[in-house]
């Protein structure tokens, strides 16, 4: 064993969570690092140090040729070991690993608690960002908790964090696959409702989100294109009036702000477009104008952006996966892609 | 000079019209079929002579390493010739070459011309398919034709070939990129509107307009997916209802009548389902629906074909690009590959 250390002292770690420890979080978190020794020096896992070392076992890569866990107390504890060595803070109470894939509150509130001790962190600046494995909705019900999803918890958190109401916190889920990043202006509503909120004030929130985020990223100038609503962006006002009425004053309004914005485009060629290079985001009117290009892209390294908190925090675009959860065949891809996401967007 | 014939007598040739003579069309015809001599011996060009010679000479194909014309009286009409002969009937009035990039109504009266007779062999089973080049809707106004596009044109011809009113032709554009077809439910009006086209009556009548094309084409089992219109196909009616009321039914009564159809399947994910070859064709709600990620793929190699017409009939999916036309720099890319599907769809 070498006498290196495990994480440079001069960089902040990124702290993942482990997720539902029921589900394939734990194991896509372990498989991930163990193929990146760029990102094992980098990370912290908060997490439960008997799930993930199940997890370890489960995928073959408990040996000596695998991961060692090490227990720290914080995200700042450096440790002097040798290669394959893996930081875990134990960020909820330690209890005997949970059965793959069932429901239960005992694994919705570890799954929370890790969640909620790596957002303070994040939001402290101990952690440059976070990634988060997934969770199950139906556990975080059980374990009493009011939050459908990350989202509206990490919004939650962060509100607290800044002393405000959560409503101050308005946020937005990009989505990216490699070469097209999309924002969207609503998510899981239905189309007739998601064109109800087409709205001037809604689409320029969301430019103005999209473009805060790449100035943290380091891209103060990066090119913004907003998509139109209808086909041809509406021709004129031929196919819809929306982009004259409501999302060309967004777009002018986002430009007199002094931001590189441009639209509406037609949302046919619009992804094209920014996949060839001419834009750096997409900001999409509805879901699936922005998740069928992103999915069809590769779904398999698709990267979940939460925008507008005061963190930086990705997710792989996927889910628990209790059906494939304990047989360590589920893929890591789209975590390490979430993890690479983080760590180039904290730089 | 060798004596082999140019085109062989067992086939009936695919018949190209030329397209807007002001346009690109003659250039990437004349393009297009200079890079196949596969292609060469199996067409006839429906086209005014002069235009396409000035075609020839603009990209430098008229020489000893080009292609020759060889005016013929019909679509039957064997040549015997050497390689490179491309056979034209001149099925407009013969006049002079038009200005480039101008609307004039000559222009589109010669275009329609040659449609009509491209269309009139096809239906008579004299050609097995025909390949339009663009026109420009202005200048088919500029004749006094009272249609907007070739659509409705090959409606008509049809309806009056079939002895019924146009509204017994219903029709349906397809548009399909390498790897991925797309059925359009509703194409050039607003979203609001699509959303309200989206009946169990329309979206039957696009199935089945789907499956007869592939049952012409030789797929009598053709895979068709549905789309749903919300997200997640509405989780459940808890994003909309319209896949449990709409959408549903008209799978089920089609499924109910033999046809091999499923869904409504989630949109982010059925267009990356079918690329990675689970399914033939995807019938899509609307127009952006499809065409995000038809165009993705490859707006290069895009082809648009008219379903629901007694004849097989595709075409690049660009337009007539007066700002390119007479340059010679056009690329002949989906020209191509619309020449290519129409001769696999009618071998």
């Amino acid at each position: 064993m070498t006498a290196a250390t495990v994480n440079d002292a001069s960089m902040r770690p990124l702290v993942i969570t482990m997720g539902d420890p029921a589900g394939i979080g734990p194991e896509i978190v372990v498989k991930a690092l163990a193929q990146s020794s760029h990102l094992l020096g980098r990370v912290v896992v908060a997490g439960d140090m008997a799930t993930l070392q199940r997890a370890l076992h489960l995928v073959g890569l408990s040996g000596d040729r695998g991961l060692r866990l090490v227990e720290v107390d914080g995200p700042d504890t450096l440790v002097t070991g040798g290669a394959g060595v893996l930081r875990v803070v134990q960020a909820c109470a330690p209890f005997g690993p949970v059965p793959f894939g069932k429901i239960s509150g005992d694994a919705g509130r570890s799954a929370a608690d890790c969640i909620a001790a790596a957002a303070r962190w994040t939001l402290q600046g101990r952690t440059s960002a976070m990634v988060t494995a997934p969770i199950h909705k139906e556990a975080f019900a059980a374990a009493g908790l009011a939050y459908p999803g990350h989202t509206e918890f990490l919004q939650a958190l962060a509100a607290e964090h800044l002393g405000v109401t959560v409503s101050n916190v308005p946020v937005r889920m990009m989505l990216s696959a490699p070469g097209l990043s999309t924002v969207l202006v609503s998510i899981h509503v239905s189309l007739q409702q998601a064109l109800a909120a087409v709205t001037t004030e809604r689409v320029l929130q969301t430019i103005r989100i999209t473009a805060a985020h790449f100035v943290r990223c380091g891209m103060p100038h990066a090119r913004v294109a907003v998509a139109g609503l209808n086909p041809h962006a509406g021709e004129g006002g031929l196919f819809g009036r929306e982009e004259l009425d409501v999302i060309a004053p967004a777009v002018r309004q986002a430009q007199a702000d002094g931001l590189n914005v441009s639209g509406p485009h037609a949302p046919d060629t619009v992804f094209m477009r920014t996949r060839q290079g001419e834009f750096d985001v997409v900001v999409a009117m509805y879901h699936d104008q922005g998740l069928i290009p992103v999915k069809l892209l590769g779904l398999e390294h698709g990267v979940n952006t939460t925008l507008g908190l005061p963190l930086i925090r990705t997710s792989p675009d996927h889910g628990t996966a209790f059906d494939l959860a304990g047989t360590g065949r589920a893929s890591p891809s789209s975590m390490l892609a979430a993890m690479d996401a983080a760590l180039g967007m904290s730089a």
